[in-house]
């Protein structure tokens, strides 16, 4: 695609939209003619979303979760087990977490994960501020929530180690193990391993399901 | 998916990067997720990127091409042959034409195709002003560039009529025929008769692509 456009404004907005991630410069064409197609009114709401976004967001001062206010909804919510803590890479994974309905104490959002490869380190995402919740006091359980990633284990290791002064507060990890509607045939033997390692009783997860 | 958002302004962004064609609400997160990790420049090269594009854009005056000039650089090229005019749908087929290297006349963007189901006819595209640049003489030949398909067609006879009172004009169309390439068993019968009737000589094809 080296295509020559008849305009710099659309050549300029094409080569924003392709910065985005999974957009190539033929899909950012396609978005950029749709958004001269548009009314003028819908290209400013959509222009002025993506500034207001970047330039208005807060973030919760005790969890780091995008936020309306200082302290976030959750963190904020007294029905809320503040026993707990789930940690998790990004804003996104509070929302999953939050969908299965299945965590009901509070976050922190650690905006990124450990990764000599990317040059990022532990002081480059909130590991200090979780030491400091710990530190705290009034935390029984920090469940980490990371992906099942060469960095995601990186980290979980690096405050596994962080936590070890406070033995009271237990540290437990997502379950490795099959997908729910996957097949054995083609889960990898490593996760296969590990679920049975892990394997659970059928009478509890029969009766924690139903 | 039917996520509550911590904040309104994610929330508002996601919105509108779902307005988008091809971007579902999973997509848009991710790309707001993405917005945020940047700078704010960028945010806002971004943004104005988009406002701009849509306030900002001229047409050129003969062809309706983008341009940054009343009239366009093909338009007022005069080593292009004046006397041929593509018809196409829109600015992106005018790119995909040039990038083929196989037509040096002119172009008219109608900007639409007639669709009585959409509500589009005749007069909500640029069917009038190409009539009066036939009209104005000059014109040897009009390439009909439009869709194979039901609207396509409807907009080539529309054309095609209104263009009757000019004998002298040579009314010609893209071939239909079996795309290069493809193989002749996932040829659809009637594009596959269409390529028999308008069935070319062998050695000027190969002459053609020689």
């Amino acid at each position: 695609m080296d295509q020559e456009f008849a305009s710099s404004l659309l050549e300029n907005a094409v080569s924003e939209f392709a910065k985005l991630p999974g957009i190539g410069r033929k899909t950012a064409l396609r978005l950029a003619l749709y958004v001269l197609k548009q009314d003028k009114e819908s290209a400013h709401r959509f222009g002025e979303a993506i500034i207001k976004l970047r330039d208005e967001i807060q973030y919760c001062r005790v969890c780091h979760n995008i936020s309306e206010t200082e302290v976030c909804p959750i963190c904020s919510n007294p029905t809320r087990d503040h026993g707990t803590i789930c940690v998790v890479e990004n804003v996104k994974d509070v929302m999953s977490i939050e969908n299965t309905h299945q965590h009901h104490g509070l976050y922190h959002v650690l905006g990124g994960l450990i990764s000599p490869m990317d040059g990022v380190g532990p002081q480059d995402i909130e590991i200090d501020s979780l030491v400091d919740r710990v530190k705290a006091g009034g935390v029984r359980e920090v469940i980490l929530a990371l992906s099942a990633t060469m960095e995601g284990d990186t980290t979980n290791f690096y405050i596994f180690r962080k936590l070890a002064p406070y033995p009271d507060v237990k540290i437990t990890m997502l379950a490795r193990g099959v997908s729910v509607g996957n097949e054995i045939e083609y889960t990898d033997e490593l996760t296969l391993g590990r679920s049975i390692q892990n394997r659970t009783l059928f009478s509890d997860t029969f009766h924690k399901e139903g």
